[in-house]
């Protein structure tokens, strides 16, 4: 089996549905750059999983995905609005600032959700050339910490986006679990809700490397394939992108791998009860748990299971599951952290 | 085999070894982001293959590879020097503009190799501040026309580059083919004739996404780790693109595929011998063959395998071959040929 | 006299001294872009008034010295710690996401005052690639709440980012107000307690269009001349600009209209004592004041005299003071106030 | 008189009528940023002077103006045709890069001047996402070399521009220069002509410091006010701007001033006359003069009156007249060079 991780759902391997589609693509030659018809096929599914409106560009990393969608949408003096801990402010090393020379507006959240009240603060006041002008609400499903908006909160969000003549950006490196949980199509949790442009996650997921910007509104795509390669960001064997998301949206791979990491998560938990010294922060709602630990503890479980200290002032970690990850391996991980609270048991 | 096509080299496949390597990382899990021990060992091939003091990056495209090699050692005051031909000023949609914020100064070139000649003047009357400050100077291995620059010839550019304080870039995307064609090391091609930085193509080589950045300086790497991730080029999943440089390093698969698609090329070009209105405009040193035909062949042959027409006003056309480009599919590709040649017979 | 305002210092005139250097200045030719001069004896001046190892940089606006400043000592993938009510952070429209391509790190504050309990949470787990790493720490003396860091706060906060491997950087657009009113030199402001480049602000004290760059290092100032120009602000007639700041510090004009800005507001404090219903919401330090008024008061008054509300949501207003402002219109102004009070008394 | 030069129309001083409308301007306070009754006089000036129609920024320098007035129609992966010898590619120091992203396109010129025939070459195969995608022919009037579009030429460049949906920007530094040559009014040059877009100069015709940039189509300039913000352009004493450009339009001050400039550049060509050692490299047209002279004679006039040499290769020096030059001067300038001819007789 090799190391085994809790570190993040980007510790696992590549599904092996995903190296056989691999294999199968590489037979033969293809137009490079998209124009191949295994791209076409990939791009097809998007418009069946997403709607017919929909225009998707394929990418290879996540910060990229974000960045391009935000790009196509904005200019330098419009702002972004997205929450204190999102991945675009915090994880992406300023490439969004980089890339559209934009200012993120932050808001302060508790457990990564943004709302109407925390949101219209940052609205007051900028109508004026002084200030940047926001355009674009960004939010992530799941959340940074595992939480979930539900279909009727990202609504709410979207009505009020497009009141202010904001529009709605969804950062959904883990849109899938989150859809897994809420038993709802991947439609379901964005166009019909109002979502305007969705950076969708696969690598996360079981894939090798691809990721997907999905417009809602064909009209907001139309510079996104120069800004694409303008990005560095335009695969030259393109099909071999394509191929990953074709496994994974055929017979909903995407489905199955969600859901496994959301019950192993889900498991976790259930294990943890009953352990007084672990203290959940976040309700578990997908694939990560974030506890309060003791701080002697972590290095001692960092020797059987790699993972995260998520906030280091105060002792507050991380544990990711995967699609690949088994109970057993759970189970096992459950008992070091029994052992650990016995061991230090007053 | 699928379609089969003389339109690039990355229009082939994945090398099959590269397919069972990529299988084989995928048991278990790794740390994200490169600290993992395949990449540990691939970066450790690099030392072997291109010098000890190297410190090499890993990226997944080659507009990126050039773009983040440039970025480590430019300010945007300061200008790079390439070919009117060169990738980086005409593929590449203007990223190394909208990224480095610098200009490129453009040398004319015949048939795409610079000269102390033809870069000189280019540094003529920039002492002042209103001027950009030519800082690196960029060439293409090989060329984009095929064509290769000698050890020799490298070594007196780097000698005039770094008497006038310029750094000595190579977009090595292909210099496989051309150590391959002088049956010469990475190293002797690179480190030991004075290159600063290079850009190491993988996918044009049998793989499915990767490219290297190597620095033969480590000072000058001092901030690309971070220019990597800000440029949204960090794999989260760096192991898988590890793998791949691992299968083509070991064993020396990347001289193999170089070496089969150089004599792919010289094989159609030896086939093309005596048909008269099939003039070769360059000679033939690597994995591309550019011909002058008549502009009404152009839509027959394209029938029967894509290629690019290389200059629109000329009808000068590309055709490429690549580490899985058969001998039979040259034949035939040459008879299609010289089938026009006596369908069109005076 | 024409309009009369107390909106903001920027809506005074030219000081007479200024204007008649100016045409001075005009007889004759000068080289252009600063070889001329009088630029070099305003950098002389500089050098007089900061330190002999200060160099200097003239440009044409505010924001304009905030980001050239920083422009010289970041990269793009570092960060500037900053207070939320920043004019950096609010008021340059982006300005230096888009030229410096950084994030800046936005700290919460009362009345604008930074400290090292502030700053430090800033600090915290960001050794990785994935977050942007802060380099400057930018501080606003007086702030814009018009409060002054003492010499001693401000060696603090020199010191905490020394230790942390920062710079310091100083928006001085109202250093003058803040030397004046601790009747401190601008060097005991600025070099003598650690300040690494400062923002010394020309307009708002009684010039048309200057402001200056002066790093108290010279080593951080190698690149500041071609971004100046890259910056779009190297002014052509430089000596016009220069000529600008000889009025200002020979004979310490500078000083005096700072000193009679300072004692307006301070004139105009004490008039409005013992009104209830105006209530200053930080100390008067220097010529700004900052009072919550009754919103139905705001239309009224600035019928009168042109001034801003800063806060729309509590109606807090900013009454400013220059050094054109005359004793007579601040007590008209402050009668005009009680005269609301009586109108609105219960 | 102070020193005299002909390096520059830039290095002369500010006309006596400007700096009494400064000081006229200086009386009384003004809402700063624009919002006062002299700004909105001299953008009713440029109304009547360029139509109805038009749109005007005020910035401070001429790089902005061309820069500012780019950005407001270009995206980052649209690019600029100009000339080899455009001051937006020779002498802004990539400002045009760094700000929009975006490349500019080369064209080779005969002195200064494009044409269709040059400007065509560089659309061709660009339909690509590769490539970036022209967008703007940005043309100097009069050009670097002095050298003049008559309307006609304009005309068939905006023409062939608009087919090809490309927008026409005009760089009219020197503008006034060729309109009163060719005693032309403003509107009749650009407007009348198809110009989309002018930066529009005053500096090197009298001014301190003040350019605009007209949109002749006010849909293009919609973001316009941003971008001057977040361009570190918005001069927060606008109004000191303003005056300026009141003093330049009102009474045609920018007529006189570059017609006695012209003047000026005719009677330094007719004393030049049969001096054989003195080769004019283009016909004069404005006030620029462009002529080989021997090497060794340089130094020996540089004694006298500075000036730039244009070209250190072929010792192409250019002499500049301005609106405060005298005939005395051009009278003993011209006595300086035939002394140096006749010293040098052989």
């Amino acid at each position: 089996m090799g190391e085994r991780h809790f570190i993040s759902d980007n510790a696992a391997g590549i599904h092996p549905e995903v190296i056989a589609m691999l294999e199968r693509a590489s037979r033969g030659h293809a137009i490079a750059y998209g124009n191949d018809s295994l791209t076409q096929q990939a791009l097809q599914l998007f418009k069946q999983h997403f709607g017919a409106q929909t225009e998707t560009f394929f990418v290879l990393t996540g910060t990229a995905a974000n960045v391009i969608a935000l790009q196509s949408v904005l200019s330098s003096f419009e702002a972004v609005i997205c929450a204190d801990c999102a991945h675009l402010h915090r994880d992406e090393c300023g490439a969004p600032e980089k890339f559209l020379g934009s200012k993120l507006l932050i808001a302060q959240t508790q457990q990564g959700k943004l709302s109407v009240a925390t949101v219209a603060p940052l609205l007051r006041d900028t109508a004026m050339v002084h200030r940047v002008q926001p355009k674009v609400l960004s939010i992530t499903q799941c959340t940074e910490w595992g939480t979930i908006y539900t279909p009727a909160e990202i609504k709410t969000l979207a009505d009020f986006c497009h009141e202010q003549g904001l529009l709605l950006h969804m950062d959904g490196a883990r849109l899938s679990n989150a859809a897994a949980r809420l038993n709802l199509s991947l439609k379901e949790m964005t166009a019909d809700v109002g979502v305007d442009v969705l950076s969708f996650g696969g690598t996360k997921n079981g894939l090798l490397a691809a990721e997907a910007i999905v417009f809602f509104d064909p009209q907001l795509a139309k510079k996104t394939g120069f800004y694409r390669k303008q990005s560095m960001q335009l695969a030259s064997k393109m099909r071999f992108i394509s191929a990953q998301f074709l496994a994974l949206l055929i017979n909903d791979l995407w489905w199955k791998n969600a859901q496994h990491a959301n019950e192993m998560a889900a498991l976790l938990e259930r294990e943890l009860k009953n352990i007084p010294q672990v203290e959940l922060v976040v309700p578990v709602e997908t694939n990560g748990i974030f506890a309060r630990i003791p701080p002697s503890w972590v290095p001692c479980l960092q020797q059987h299971y790699a993972f995260a200290v998520w906030d280091s002032a105060s002792t507050v970690v991380r544990w990711m599951t995967s699609f690949d990850t088994t109970a057993e391996e759970v189970q096992d991980f459950a008992q070091k952290i029994r052992n650990m609270n016995e061991d230090n048991a007053p």
